[in-house]
């Protein structure tokens, strides 16, 4: 499992705080933090912090690259803000993300080939947020085709089939769950999949309870990422153990602390 | 989703000496408790406690039925001990269980027409337990298709696809969840899916997370029924959001009080 750490973004007040006086040290803190805990890579998001992301969104991965070599998740929509990113982080690069439509994939797929990133692609059009499977499946599968047009290897393709909180839309999670099995079947091999998990529970009670369930039925379908918050160890406790089960960590009698001091 | 409880089992210290003594106390307890804490249906089993099965299951049976008319699994693979288990109980009845050869279909499906019970079909034959999902789906079709010549209606056929602990035979979990998923589609509709829940971390340590991680996963994959520890309530806890992400249960602030409370 490929756990994407979320924290590195403006929408939470120590980061921005930190995007506004300039001080890395919360940034780099939580670098170094989600990495110990777990974080195959970091998101790195400027959120509200500031009108001028591209500048914003450098001086955040130059502050992680100071601490960290782990993979970056530029985390934008606008596309000289990812390009700026891009270029200042280097090494594995994700671009989170693109929508599913003609334009947006004409943009951002171009970047993704230049800069040999991974690519997460949203299931979302120019409809908006699509509420059953099969407009979901539709979009992947478009944007898989487009992929194939800009020779993206497979393996740097990500799906996200946009997960809605549970108290909004009730019968969208099982409505994921479900997209998550045949977007896996779209093609062979099969393109990752990534949720942004803290949407399922997000403003809802038992919030870490609604998360964490969540992921382990994801799993269960064949999810192989998500953008969570590697600090919940609650959580990630949930994810090594759902891995267990489906028998991608091997089991001993300490394999919660086994994974933890990979 | 429907939980028979486990815990009126002679393997349990307390209700092997309630059956030694004759003590309808402990029994009758256990019985209160698990349907307080929300199992649909009770477990019987005599276990180890005596050598006299069929006595023994009459005892206890009458013991539960003196404080609770929920719905009884009869849980023995002495067929005279199920038959008087059966006709003690009265109510809605669960043949637990019958393997899936000839000979014990043969056996405990005419009992099943006889007492209008369910019957929870093993995926095991005169092979053994299966290691893979295509032995799994062979049992599973074979008893289906002797449910039909009983005339045995599809939603009183519940098939265990079988689990064993994840220490003990690590590939076998995600087996069993793609077994859950394909025996369902067997039938249309299909038949209900339970597992012994408990089996699946016994002797692990971690056992409360395996489980009720293993549990989350089985709901993804349509699993309806478990025979499980209904007191853990951070188990049930788990199964009742489970099936709030299924949309099976509706949203509200309190939701898991609410389950907790009908």
């Amino acid at each position: 499992m490929f756990i994407i750490g979320e924290r590195i973004n403006g929408m939470f007040t120590d980061i921005k705080k930190g995007i506004q006086s300039k001080d890395k040290k919360p940034v780099q803190e939580r670098a170094l933090q989600q990495v110990k805990a777990g974080a195959s890579a970091l998101d790195i998001n400027v959120g509200p912090a500031t009108a001028d992301k591209e500048s914003a969104m450098i001086w955040l991965v130059e502050a992680v690259r100071e601490v960290s070599d782990a993979p970056l998740a530029i985390d934008t929509a606008k596309v000289e803000a990812m390009r700026g990113g891009l270029k200042a982080a280097g090494g594995k690069l994700i671009i989170n993300s693109t929508k599913g439509d003609d334009q947006s994939l004409d943009t951002f797929l171009p970047l993704a080939k230049e800069f040999d990133a991974s690519i997460i692609i949203l299931c979302i059009d120019e409809r908006g947020v699509p509420s059953n499977v099969e407009h979901r499946l539709e979009i992947a599968m478009k944007g898989l085709a487009k992929t194939m047009e800009y020779e993206i290897d497979i393996d740097k393709v990500i799906i996200d089939p946009i997960v809605l909180p549970v108290n909004v839309a009730q019968d969208q999670p099982a409505v994921v769950l479900q997209a998550i099995r045949e977007i896996r079947q779209l093609s062979d091999p099969p393109p990752h999949i990534v949720v942004g998990l803290s949407n399922v529970g997000q403003k809802c009670t038992n919030t870490g309870l609604i998360t964490r369930t969540f992921l382990t039925m994801c799993i269960a379908n064949g999810m192989d990422m998500a953008i969570a918050d590697a600090l919940d160890k609650e959580q990630m406790n949930s994810m090594i153990t759902a891995e267990l089960i489906m028998n991608k960590n091997i089991y001993c009698a300490s394999f919660l602390d086994a994974y933890h001091s990979q």
